[in-house]
Formats: structure tokens, sequence, C-alpha cells
């Protein structure tokens, strides 16, 4: 199946500066063939899609979520993390029942696309339910079953019989990482075994570190050892990693994380509303650790929207680095995309908009009043553009978005699913 | 001319907690005169508004604006202000003719009223032209033509002019302030003739204040004193004020302010775009001074949508203060409708919604994928809502967008117009 774009202004996102010129796309299935100016009209096409006054670039990626949570927007919020989980959050969470993570992640999932997210990385319980939503809303994600000390000898047999059967097949658009809940929940011994898992199946550990202080006095108080250390000591950063958040990240720990694989997930939308400080983006970054961005669950956020993602960064970094310049609207792009890709180790198969990449896209109304006019396109896509902007979506080389409309989705009936688990629960 | 609005969820911003029932709102001419909960179906309706799934609320009120630099989105940006105001804004301001001036402001307004505003507060040169524009948008305004040593009489003159035309006319939706650019730009007999412009007038005062700390520095070094006391004591707070950012506000300067009449206009988004520093908004609002939200001008911030305003607002106080509980979703609603109203003098005119008030409100879809479920009504509208929610806007009675089309506005010859004159000059 050949799929022609034509009139696009494309942004491809490869190397350090903003490339964006009007052309064709063409995809073969699932992979993009080639990206040119006039693309030979004689090649036979089986769909054409008009791009005209559209952007086009590669799909957000958001590096760290919990899908299931959606019901939980606004619920008890504006409290601090610990409190807020362990008196609204909690209690509910084990009355869950596997049909309510479905409908929870399904109607996560529906808000990503409708604000440009293709892929997600997602740690929850119950991921079976929540695979199947992602499935069924037809995005791409890495997945784990969230392990801590009191819950670990089902999710990792869950674990490791999900990676073996979507692990090795490379056109799925699962991928099954191990996850771990953070040092403060997983001892050494719960860290040890998700370790280990994670050599045995070849495939990365996804965690939270250093999210509040009152977590890091913990680890200080039971090891004394900063939390990143304390992963470092237990072999942590010999695979590759997507480390949420990293807040309380000292000169000394940034050292241990240079040469890891992955990267540290940075969700500023979530850290200022559970009040949980903001991360040092750009001195990580200019320490070479590569960082994406994501946005936690509803629960915490109360959005999925990488744009505001996006915005938050870059405010939150320039305000207190006092440098307007410190972190530009491209830098806070790759973020979201390239970056992002390699957070998950996703990089050779998307992040950008490259032949032989998978077709993951989104296209940009550029026509509207507060895109215009358009000085820099990049400022305007970071700064003034917002998640109703993204027109359509394309993952794996198929539109599930156009002109924002799902497509064999009724969204009606997913709100309507949701609205009776929160009914029933809250 | 009557209207009648049925069906609506009616968020009427009075009192100190979110009052959130289902009612109609029967509207006379531009003032409401009924909101309850099954209008007499008797009355001689000439207009009916189904309000089905919507949350009414009143009009956002962005309380500092420059309308005219539109054309600036994204312009040589990320940059501190001083630098980014000499080396980009004003060998390019200098060229700006009046009807650059009208379709500048006419593109700012046109996105303020597609996100939620219905009543601003401009300050800027060239003001007649942003008057026609203001006016044939619909919105509601204050507007001042911004005074500096190098440019004082045509201004007052002018300002006396509108301010005699407009000011005395219960039915104006213009109302004229003097304005004053900032302290470190006004020198005390320039500030003087304002003073006495505004007392003579009997109006009020817009100017910036304590933006940057280089401007505070300017002012030590010249007066020995801060910009706050500076002011105070050239009797700038015995008239109403709208002062701009009020970011470098000592504890000394709490006590100046305790007692003006207005308040500040906060723009997160602008300072942390310009990394010009974060308003301690919790402390200032402890301390009874009341604060309404801007954006500022699109030049600075790339975007005129007080929902961005709303977010940002919240999400620094929470990181800053480390307190998630330090500012909650309906301060936040406050502050961008009745308390921005108290900022303009307008708090008996509009800025909630009773009988008697001007009919300027909002229209909000609700039932949308990302602010489903709504657990809490006021943290959805602020955390998860943008401007694209708003379906319809009223303004003195009438619509002037409906299902998110604008009423008798070609949006796309504004666009061209703004285009061409950015090209001409950029």
């Amino acid at each position: 199946m050949k799929t022609l774009i034509t009139n696009a202004f494309v942004l491809d996102m490869v190397g350090n500066t903003a490339n964006i010129e009007k052309k064709d796309i063409l995809i073969n299935d699932n992979i993009i063939e080639k990206i040119d100016k006039c693309i030979d009209k004689d090649i036979k096409i089986d769909e054409k899609i008009n791009a005209k006054n559209m952007l086009v670039m590669p799909g957000l990626i958001n590096t760290h979520t919990h899908l299931a949570m959606s019901i939980f927007r606004g619920y008890k919020g504006d409290k601090k993390l610990v409190d807020w989980l362990e008196k609204a959050i909690y209690p509910v969470e084990d009355k869950l029942q596997p049909e309510d993570i479905y409908w929870n992640s399904y109607l996560s999932c529906l808000e990503m696309i409708k604000s440009g997210t293709t892929t997600c990385n997602d740690m929850y319980f119950g991921m079976n339910k929540t695979i199947e939503a992602i499935q069924d809303t037809g995005l791409r994600a890495v997945v784990g079953w969230c392990i801590k000390d009191d819950s670990i000898k089902d999710k990792i047999e869950k674990t490791r019989e999900y990676a073996k059967k979507y692990n090795h097949d490379k056109n799925s658009k699962i991928k099954i990482y191990v996850s771990a809940d953070a040092p403060h929940t997983c001892n050494p011994e719960t860290m040890k075994l998700c370790v280990d898992l994670a050599k045995e199946l070849n495939t990365g550990l996804h965690m939270h570190l250093a999210e509040t202080m009152s977590e890091e006095r913990k680890i200080k108080s039971r090891y004394n050892k900063r939390s990143t250390e304390y992963l470092k000591d237990l072999d942590v950063f010999d695979i590759p990693v997507v480390l949420a958040h990293g807040i309380y990240i000292s000169d000394s720990d940034i050292e241990l994380l240079k040469n890891i694989k992955g990267g540290i997930s940075h969700n500023p939308v979530s850290n200022c509303r559970l009040s949980s400080g903001i991360c040092d983006v750009v001195k990580l970054r200019k320490n070479g650790i590569n960082i994406g961005l994501g946005t936690d669950g509803i629960g915490s956020t109360s959005t999925m929207d990488m744009f505001e993602e996006m915005k938050t960064a870059a405010y939150l970094q320039k305000v207190i680095t006092k440098k307007p310049d410190s972190i530009l609207p491209y830098d806070i792009l790759k973020m979201a995309t390239i970056d992002g890709a390699k957070v998950l180790g996703l990089e050779k198969e998307i992040g950008t908009l490259e032949p032989g990449k998978k077709a993951d896209m989104i296209f940009i109304k550029t026509e509207t009043i507060h895109l215009c006019p358009d000085n820099e396109i990049c400022s305007n896509i970071v700064y003034s553009a917002n998640g109703a902007d993204v027109d359509s979506v394309m993952v794996d080389g198929k539109l599930i978005m156009q002109n924002r409309k799902m497509i064999n989705i009724n969204e009606k009936e997913v709100m309507r699913q949701v609205k009776k688990i929160a009914k029933r629960l809250l």
C-alpha cells in the first residue's frame, strides 16, 4: 500500500536546526519511503493526502504516562504527591476492575491522539487491558507492569509473557519494558529482580526517580545514599532506562547518569501541580543527558496534551535560569520527538521524518489567527499552538484521526463509559 | 431586545466558592436581567440560545495587553526584555503606520475572542486605530496612549480628547485610562503630568511596574528608591492603578500597595518567556492586594490565550511556594474574571454573572474527551481546557462568536493583511 502526502510543509526534526520545506512524503505500508520536493507522479498511489496549509512533523512522544488514571482528572487535587496518592488515589485504585482500566486507558489514548501524541510509555497495573486500549485506538507504546515490593511475582510473569509476545515482532507497535515503581518502594532485592529480568528479556527499565524531596530523604535514611546512587549501585544503569522526573539530581548524580542509555522523562506540568520541584533540564542537557517530555497521569496533571508540556518546559527553564535563550523552541521540539524516541530506545524507528522510519506523523493546521504571522514556525508551534491545532494523526502509516475526527471510534461512548466508572468509584 | 439562554451550567463567579447550577439567563439588551432555574416561558423572547452541554461563565478579562504587537509573534524571540525591545522591536515600531496598527490590533482582538476574552486593557501608541479595531471586533476595553519622557504632549491631548468622548457614556464599551510606560522611562515631571491628567479626567492610570531587576537597578541609582516607592512618592497610588507585572515587590513595597484601588496585572507567560522573574501572587493576595491576569503583547508571549495564563499562573505559584494548595482553581478563575474587573475598576459592570451586570459571557464546550470526567469543574477549566474549548462569546448582550465562527468577520482577510504588514516590515 502506497500513500502520498502532498503540499505539506515538512519539519523533519533531523539535525540540530529546523529544516522546514514544502515537500511530498511517500509512504510504503508503515514505512516512510521518500521525502522529496516533487515525488514522481507516475508511481501508483493507493491513497493521497492533501496537506495544504498543514505543517507535517513527527508525532509527539510522551515518555511517561499512567493511562488508566484518567478517571482521577481533578479528583481531590492540589495536594502533595504522597498525600494525594495515599488519601485520594490508592483507596480507589484497589477497586479498579479490568474493564475500568480498559476504558480509562482508552480515554487517555484518545486525548493523546487528539493533541498530537503518537507514542507513549506507560506503567501501571492491569496492563493487559491498557495494551488492548492502546491497540484499539491505534497508538504506539512502550508498556510495563509497575513492580513494587508488595507486588512482584505476578507482574514479573506478565512482563515476561508479554515481552515474549511482542518484543521480537519488528512490526509490533507495542514494546514491553520492565517497570519498577521508585527507589523508595523497591528495595534492593526487588530492584535486582527487575534488573535481571530486563537483562533476560534484553529490554529496558522504566521507573520514577528523584521526584520529591521526601522520597530522597527516605532513601538517605535507609541507605545513606542519594536515590541515583542507590540505583547505580544496583546496576540499574547497565540497562536502558527511562527515569521519570529526575528533579533532585546533584552534580555527583549527573556524573553517574552521563552514560546511561535512554534518558530522563521531564514532566513539568505534573511537577508544578504537585509542587514537586523543577528539573534542571538545561544543566542535564549540557552534561549530555538525554531528556524527553511526559505528561504523567491525568490524575496529577489533568491533561495529556504534550503542547502544554512543551510550553511549560520552556517557561520554567527560562525563568529559573534567568536566560531566555537557555532553551530554544527547536530544543523543546526535539525533546518532544527525537530525544523522546531516544529515551524509549526507539530512535531508529521513530522521532524524525526520514526514509526508513515508521510513518508516525502529525498534521498541524497553520492557517489560523493564533498562528499568524509565521515569523518563526518552531516558536509558533511551541508557544502559540495547542493540542486542538492538530488536524490529523498518522501512526504506522495509517491515519487514526483526520480533520479532528477519530476514525472508527465513537468518542461519546468512551466518555459515557468513563463517566459511569467515575460515578461508581469516586 | 430580550435574549434567553437555556440549559446552561452557570458558573457565576459570585462569592468565594464555585457555584455551578443548571439555570436560564435572561438578558435585556446589554444587561443581565435574571438568572434562575426556570425563567417564565411567557416572557416575550426575541432570541433564544440553547447552551446544552455548555458551561457559561463571565468572559475572561485580560488586564494588560499591547494589541498592535501581533506582527511580532515569535520575531527574534528568546531574548531579555531590554535586548529584545532595543534590538528587535523599537526599530520596527518606528515604521508602523496607522493602518498597520489597525490590522495588528484586529488580529489580537480576534485571538482574544476565540480564546474567551471579552475585555482587555491596552496601552501602546496610535491608539485611535486600536480603538477602531476593538470596536469593529466587538470587544470591551480600557485603553491608553503610552506616555514616556520623549513622547508626552500629543498623547496627553489624545487621552483627554478620547476620555471626554467615551468616559461619560455609560453604554460605551471603551474607557480611557491615562497610560504611563514605566518608572524608568517616566521621570518625576512626566509622572506628575500623568497623575494630574488622571485626576482631571477622573480616571485611572495603567503602567508597568517592577518587571525586571535591571529596571529596579536604574531607579535605585537615579533616585535611591525602589520603583514602588518612587511611584508612591509621586502620589500615583492616590488614583486607581493597573500595575503590570509587579515582580520585584519587597515587603516594604507591599505596605505601600495594600490600599491601592485597582491592582496588579500578573503576566506569567510573558515573565517566563523574557526570564523576567516570578510575581509572588500568593503573598500579594494574602496581603489583600488585588491581582488580575494578563497576556502582555503577542510579541513577548506569542499568545493571547488567557487559559494559558491561568494554567501558568497556577503552575508557577504551586512550584515556587512548594504548596499545591497555595492557589486553587477557583482563585485562578477569580483572577481571570472578577478580580481582573476590579483591577480595571469595572467590578460593578463585569466580572461576574449577576442581574444588573453587563452581559459579557463565554460558553465552554464540556462534552469533550479532554474534559472528561468532570469530577471538579473549576479544575477542569483551569487545568484541562484551552482556548479552543470556547464555543461562543457574548459581549454587551451580543454574540460575537458562535460555534467558533466569528460573526460578520472575515478571518482570512485579517490574516492576509497582517502577513502583508509582517512581510513589509520584518
